[in-house]
């Protein structure tokens, strides 16, 4: 696992009316502070990224769908991922529906890979604020998204 | 409006992609510290209920479907429900998409009223602890919930 990326099983809880999904306590492991949650829907297909925060440690969950994440720790420009620099996960309430936990530093892009709705809630520890961000198009790295 | 609840109108950013719905800051009103972050999910057609938090300030958003609360301000026991002690409301992101906001000490019950997922996040001030919060059955209250 690359140095700053956690990854937390996160319990479901059975209920007749609707299930109860954990997401995240003040007290867990990863918490560094709430600065904002919000949701970000990704489309079948769709990819979003890359990202990197500056300041902001991420907490990603999945609620809905399936969304495939991947990490990169990287400068740029790079013409090379090396296997060690990355990390892939697929998460989400019918599989593995665990919390991705991601320092300030690394970059981030996800796809959308469930066929309906897929929609990520993240608690970050700061609020939005695009000058502590670096946004750069999906093909400044040489990574192979799969069809 | 009863004392205690608050409802926050919030953005949904239009992104080809998938959207962006926000959820909350921490420097949004309504805001009394972060203890936990879960969903819930209702089926369609179903209700949970009655609840009433001793301490915990809650904070609903419904991400998917479409979510009927009731909330009640209301002893026990209680034979009549006064207008001006009722709040009812129907969220979901395609319709009234709003942060609820319940201080303690108000009765919370909600149906899920769209086909496919409901889904509620909680961001509550407080972490779960089954000792701050009574749980009575639905017939507890003279409510007349529709089909």
């Amino acid at each position: 696992m690359i140095d700053g990326i956690l990854l937390t099983p996160l319990n479901r809880i059975n209920h007749s009316k609707g299930d109860v999904f954990h997401a995240m306590k003040s007290s867990s492991e990863g918490f560094s502070g709430f600065g904002e949650a919000y949701f970000s829907m990704v489309n079948a297909g769709s990819i979003k990224g890359w990202k990197r925060h500056l300041r902001a440690t991420l907490n990603l969950i999945v609620i809905s769908g399936k969304i495939k994440f991947v990490i990169l720790k990287a400068d740029l420009p790079n013409s090379e991922i090396l296997k060690e620099n990355l990390f892939e996960i697929e998460l989400g309430p019918s599989g593995n529906y665990s919390r991705l936990t991601v320092q300030p530093g690394l970059w981030v892009a996800f796809k959308g890979e469930g066929e309906d709705e897929n929609i990520l809630l993240n608690i970050s520890s700061q609020e939005h604020d695009p000058d502590e961000a670096d946004n750069i198009g999906l093909a400044s790295f040489p990574y192979a998204w799969s069809d």
